[in-house]
């Protein structure tokens, strides 16, 4: 594709304030458009944003079911009366590739209250989305969290593009202002035009590698008979976001101090500890592996085609 | 008086998770009860707690507001069908001073986004408050902020009691648990019973003087004409509380980088800078002025009458 415009999404969540901050002041920064690329911007959920709440009825970030045409998208949805998926129609019907002010790529900004630094997260093995990540990857240095095979998340934002990827930095409390965290937002759109420009006119070469962090499934607090959590992740363990988990390193400490601990062979790599957001999803963590993806030249060609 | 009891709160604020934590670990913990003064506990805000939110219709700690005869506790109030001013009777009919199980001192368990450290806060000058103050202040070294004349905000839940003070404890996220703060709650209600015990018998000696930081006013957000906030709490001054704040220190930075500065002539101390839950009520911080304060033998015996 010739990438002509990028939406870039912030407020999906309601209660991450800073990458809307961040680009209302990119905005005001950048009154001149950009020559080749365009941005676009909305505010995925404005009424929660409004309200400083994650969502209103569903979480809007996990509204995007859809048979891959758009005009069957959320057609099937048995919630049809929630506002998210009101919103996540009109995004699409707005912003789609099919729609009236179509673009090519989707940047969703988030902030995680988990210490993951600044993060890409993918849903699924797109080459373009591999594409995309690998110029982010090569340009900062951030890790990449493929988040595939996730049964019980599915329908997220930038799924619904062609092209498109999380921008996730934390940690960032919900609805707390942070100027550092306003700036890592501004770094990265700043320059992403700039940089697809670049790579288009051959002025930058990629490596062939993409390193990635693949999602292999979440861990949830131990909790009582009544669903109430019982112990906390263990001190050791929390903000240690990216970092490995070995057999027998602690994951959690209850009331009476009994430490529960990781008990598989293999070595993991924990992302989104201790996500408060996460909670009511019966997660405590996620853990992935490692993997390193090949980001050939046909995949390129496939991004400028 | 002679201490029999002092009643926990935990939960006042339902995303205030920390000190309820901290409370159910104390309890596991000390299984037996205290030979002189025991201990009753009590979530402020169940079902705020339950929902992960701060409150429900109303702030529960902006919701005692009384005439003090507890015969007359929110008589007047003329919000009687808001869960908190429920809520905050029954608390008063169990646990007040004519209750059903009458508590002599509440200790009102708090965290906040802003970085205060670990503090003491107080509402209006009574003497047995700042007796107690001084005892926490002695032992720890807390610093006190002395919550008064602020006709924005009252109602608060320890003036309920005849003697009765809120820890503060922060940074910490709404809703995030953190082993570090939860720890520091514990510390201070682990020993609260024997240092008022050791007191009474004369067994240490408090100094004769209290220093404290009285609250003299907030500081809103810069706002636009429809109430949109245009400029954040600036780089420098985020984190600070406590920090005396003169006269040309920035305030607050807006999205074209224009500074807006502190203007007063005399220094001030900030509080609460930031705190997520203030928004709502038009405060990025608060400021105070020192003073300090005669803990005279009179108050030692007012409160050991």
């Amino acid at each position: 594709m010739t990438i002509k415009k990028i939406l870039i999404v912030s407020g999906t969540h309601g209660n991450e304030i800073n990458p809307v901050w961040a680009i209302n002041k990119f905005k005001k920064q950048s009154s001149v458009n950009h020559k080749n690329i365009e941005y676009r911007y909305t505010i995925g959920n404005p009424l929660a944003y409004e309200r400083g709440l994650r969502y209103i009825d569903n979480d809007l970030n996990r509204s995007f079911n859809f048979n891959k045409h758009s005009s069957d998208f959320n057609k099937d949805s048995s919630d049809n009366s929630a506002y998210e998926i009101h919103r996540a129609n009109q995004l699409v019907k707005q912003f789609g590739i099919d729609g009236s002010d179509p673009c090519d790529i989707a940047i969703d900004l988030h902030t995680t209250t988990a210490n993951m630094g600044t993060s890409i997260v993918l849903y699924g093995r797109r080459g373009k989305d591999f594409f995309l990540a690998a110029l982010l990857q090569h340009k900062f240095g951030l890790p990449i969290y493929l988040h595939e095979k996730d049964q019980k998340q599915t329908g997220f934002l930038v799924e619904a593009w062609p092209c498109g990827l999380v921008i996730e930095i934390g940690s960032v409390a919900q609805n707390h202002y942070d100027p550092k965290i306003i700036d890592r937002f501004l770094i990265i759109i700043s320059s992403l035009r700039e940089e697809i420009k670049k790579l288009e006119n051959n002025q930058i070469k990629l490596p062939k590698s993409l390193f990635v962090h693949v999602h292999q499934g979440s861990i949830d607090y131990p909790r009582e008979n009544n669903g109430h959590i019982n112990a906390l992740i263990h001190p050791k363990r929390i903000n240690q976001d990216w970092k490995p988990i070995k057999k027998g390193d602690p994951l959690f400490l209850d009331m009476e101090g009994n430490i529960k601990s990781y008990k598989g062979e293999d070595t993991i790599w924990p992302v989104f500890i201790g996500e408060v957001a996460y909670r009511e999803k019966n997660i405590a963590m996620s853990y992935t592996k490692k993997e390193v993806i090949n980001c050939s030249d046909k995949i390129r060609e496939e991004f400028f085609y």
